[in-house]
C-alpha cells in the first residue's frame, strides 16, 4: 500500500493477517516477552497521560481456576488451556499518580478527579485505549491475543480486585498460535461506511 | 528488543519515536492517505465484531470553523491550523449492522442491545479501542496523530451528530510533524507497577 510507511510484514504481522488466536501451541509465553510487550506500547499516548491500564497475568493453577469459572461456557476452554491469560483492568484510582504523569497541572487530579463517580468513564477509557495498543503489542511479539468480553464483569472484580479500586475490561489469552487458531474473518465495514467528510 | 518480531523502524515509527504531534508542515494529508489507514486498521478486533468506530473529516472552511469553537482553548490554534482534523465517534446505533456484522448470532441485535441506555457503554468502548488502532494506523502511514479530548463533547454531538445516534470521544489533529511537533516525553508507568502476577 503506497501511503503506508511500515513494511509489508508489519502490516501482515500487526493487522491484515492477524487474527484474534482460539488455539494455542505449548509453547509458553515468558514474563520476559510480555515486559518486551510493554516496553513497546507504553509510549502510546492516553488522555493527560493517565495511563491506566492493569494487567493481572494469571500464572498459578489456583487463579486459573478462579478465572474460569467467570467465563461464560463458550470461553472457558480456551481459558483454562491457553499458554498465558491476561485480566485487563481500569485502575479506578488512576489519579493517584497524576501529580507524577502529568507534573504540569498537578491539581488535575483534585479538580477533576476528586470523586469517584467522575473517574470511572475516564479509568475505562484510557484502559480501552491501551487494551487496543496491547493488541497490536502482543502481535508485535509475534504472539496471538485472543481478547474476550464474554465472562462476569463483577465476578471477575470481586475475584481478583477485592479492593473495589479496578474494572476488569478483557480477558486475554497469549501464546504461539495453533495450525487451527483461528475462526474465518467476519466482514468489515467499508471505508464509506466509517468516514463521512464535511 | 529479542523478543519483538516488527523490526525496530516499525517499533520506532509506531512507538518509541512517536509522539503526539502538535505542530505540522502546510502537506495536505489526502483521501487516499486516510483510505490506507483505514484499510490497514479495520482488520483489528472489536467485541462481537461491533466496529461502532465512525470518523468525521473535516474538509470545509465553515466546518472547521464550528469545531474550533467547540475545542478548549489551548486546543484552538492546532485545530484551526492542523492539515487535517478528524472527529472520532462512536455510532450508538451499531447494532444496526449486526445480523450482517456477526451473522453466527444476528440475534445479539435483539437480545444484547435493544436498548439504548445498554448500547452506549459498547458503542464507547468499541470506538475507543478503534481509536487505539487509529492512532496506531496514523503512525503507520508517516503520519502525526494529536488525538485531543479537550472539547466541549456535548457541542460537538450537537454540532456534527444532529441524529442524536453518535457520540464524539476525541478530535485528532493528523499531518506531517513539523520540526517543533512535539512536547516532552511525559512520563511512563512502570512494569511492575502496571503488571502483577497470581
Amino acid at each position: 500500500m503506497a501511503n503506508l510507511a511500515i513494511d509489508s510484514a508489519s502490516q501482515d504481522l500487526l493487522f491484515r493477517e492477524a487474527h484474534s488466536a482460539h488455539r494455542f501451541t505449548d509453547e509458553p509465553v515468558s514474563d520476559e516477552a510480555v515486559k518486551a510487550i510493554y516496553d513497546l506500547i507504553k509510549y502510546a499516548p492516553t488522555s493527560m497521560n493517565m495511563q491506566a491500564l492493569r494487567v493481572v497475568l494469571i500464572r498459578s493453577d489456583d487463579a486459573r481456576e478462579r478465572l474460569v469459572r467467570q467465563m461464560i461456557d463458550t470461553n472457558k476452554e480456551k481459558t483454562s488451556s491457553a499458554p498465558l491469560v491476561a485480566i485487563i483492568a481500569a485502575d479506578l484510582d488512576f489519579h493517584d499518580e497524576m501529580p507524577r504523569l502529568f507534573p504540569h497541572f498537578p491539581q488535575a487530579k483534585d479538580i477533576f478527579f476528586a470523586k469517584r463517580d467522575d473517574r470511572v468513564p475516564h479509568a475505562v477509557s484510557s484502559a480501552t485505549l491501551q487494551l487496543g495498543y496491547f493488541i497490536v503489542g502482543v502481535r508485535a511479539a509475534g504472539l496471538g491475543a485472543g481478547p474476550m468480553a464474554g465472562f462476569d464483569v463483577d465476578g471477575v472484580n470481586k475475584e481478583f480486585f477485592d479492593d473495589g479500586k479496578h474494572h476488569a475490561i478483557c480477558v486475554m489469552v497469549i501464546g504461539n498460535p495453533a495450525e487451527d487458531a483461528y475462526h474465518p474473518r467476519l466482514p468489515r465495514l467499508e471505508y464509506d461506511e466509517v468516514f463521512t467528510t464535511v
